[in-house]
């Protein structure tokens, strides 16, 4: 995907989809998806025709934080006003309608609003009313349907959720974060040598002990047990620490 | 990914991983988390020490049709107890802690835990108490750690947010394999409680030697150990090694 090199770009950047609710009812409601729009980056939000007040306490304290959203949200009173300066216009569904439009994963959506916007197109997604969602004809004016794929016998989320879901899709990307990451808080993985130090002193006093002495596989044995702390990708800390384990075990205070 | 064809398959089979919630405060939230679970075809819940009753009015009002999974779930008085028959336990995390141990993205660990599910291991998630999520001592438990991706500045999910996240990830079902598999060889991982009983033996003879009786850090030395042995990912036969060894080393042969 063009342009997606840094996710974190795009998030701090003004570069990012419009959330726009369609007739939301409870101020909470909008209080906890800008909650949940800022905790995937997303800033940008259109209400149209909402019931309750987006100002009121209730949603600020359901924003938890989050109701600089809110404040400078855009209020429309028709969805084509709010959708008037956009490219793309996304519709988030719960469920299948009679309706010849392509139905994207969230996933593949999101991955088609951040190509447009890396092209220059500004991208709005839709959530409709709680309970009854988009109507038809709300859905006539987007591009594309995006479902969400989850327990077809248990499928209705919540506005915050269905709001979380398509940003947490934008939030990731195509994140280049390392599929598995090791933190070493300062410390630094131990060198070959240090683990081969660790691994003759444990082997010596195995040997000493009687433990390897018994076993007449005791090469087999001995590969088990590097194998084994040689996978908990040990740092010099940890190593000296096990030397320690094996000293005091074996010498210290009287048995 | 063995076994992952059909994604619908795993979620109306039992084969799912479990969802562990830890001190959880409020039952409101136990009931927003496990309509959550089901939406994403998650239905086994156990709870460690709940504060609120998880089947009050409240949150069985919040579960919206998922009581369920609250009226099924099991309770326990320790982690130590709810993890026991576990093979691989992952844990939430919203921040970074002094801890070295794998951290993963949902999406990479839950691919984990499908190649996991698919060899017949159990695997469970981990989700701290609201606020203050779990503590270094709980986190050590785990295997590996789950961070997921999200705006840095504003980055907290209410429980049942995080809990749709991880399900999310499971329900979706497309990531790639994950980038290490661990052959084990006809053996099997080792069970949490077998692990336990390891870490407790190590300990009592560390603090008979004298080794931990001297530190004024014990509690993090702990826990520093439990990670490193953690990260090994040891099978059960490992684990029998490793009780022999530590035998061996404090009552062997006369030195």
């Amino acid at each position: 995907m063009a342009g997606t090199d840094s996710t974190r770009d795009f998030v701090i950047s003004d570069v990012a989809p419009i959330v726009i609710l369609v007739r939301p009812q409870l101020d909470e409601n909008m209080g906890t998806a800008v909650r949940a729009m800022l905790n995937c980056g997303l800033s940008e939000l259109r209400l149209v025709s909402p019931r309750d007040d987006h100002l009121s306490d209730k949603a600020i304290a359901a924003a938890s934080g989050a109701d600089r959203v809110l404040r400078e949200a855009e209020v429309f009173d028709s969805l084509d006003a709010a959708i008037a300066d956009l490219h793309r216009v996304y519709a988030t569904s719960a469920r299948r309608r009679e309706m010849v439009k392509p139905i994207m994963t969230p996933r593949h959506a999101l991955a088609g609003v951040r190509a447009a916007l890396a092209r220059g197109e500004r991208c709005g997604i839709l959530f409709g009313a709680e309970r009854t969602g988009l109507t038809n004809d709300e859905m006539a004016q987007a591009d594309t349907v995006v479902e969400v794929p989850l327990n077809p016998a248990f499928a209705s989320l919540n506005l915050a959720q269905a709001v979380l879901v398509m940003g947490y899709e934008w939030f990731q990307g195509e994140a280049p974060a390392p599929p598995v990451e090791l933190p070493l808080n300062g410390g630094r993985p131990a060198t070959r040598e240090e683990l081969l130090n660790l691994f003759v002193h444990l082997e010596r006093e195995l040997d000493a002990c009687g433990f390897l002495r018994a076993l007449d596989k005791r090469p087999s044995m001995v590969r088990n047990l590097r194998n084994m702390f040689g996978r908990a990708s040990l740092t010099e800390q940890e190593v000296r620490t096990l030397h320690g384990i094996i000293k005091e075990l074996r010498w210290g205070r009287a048995r």
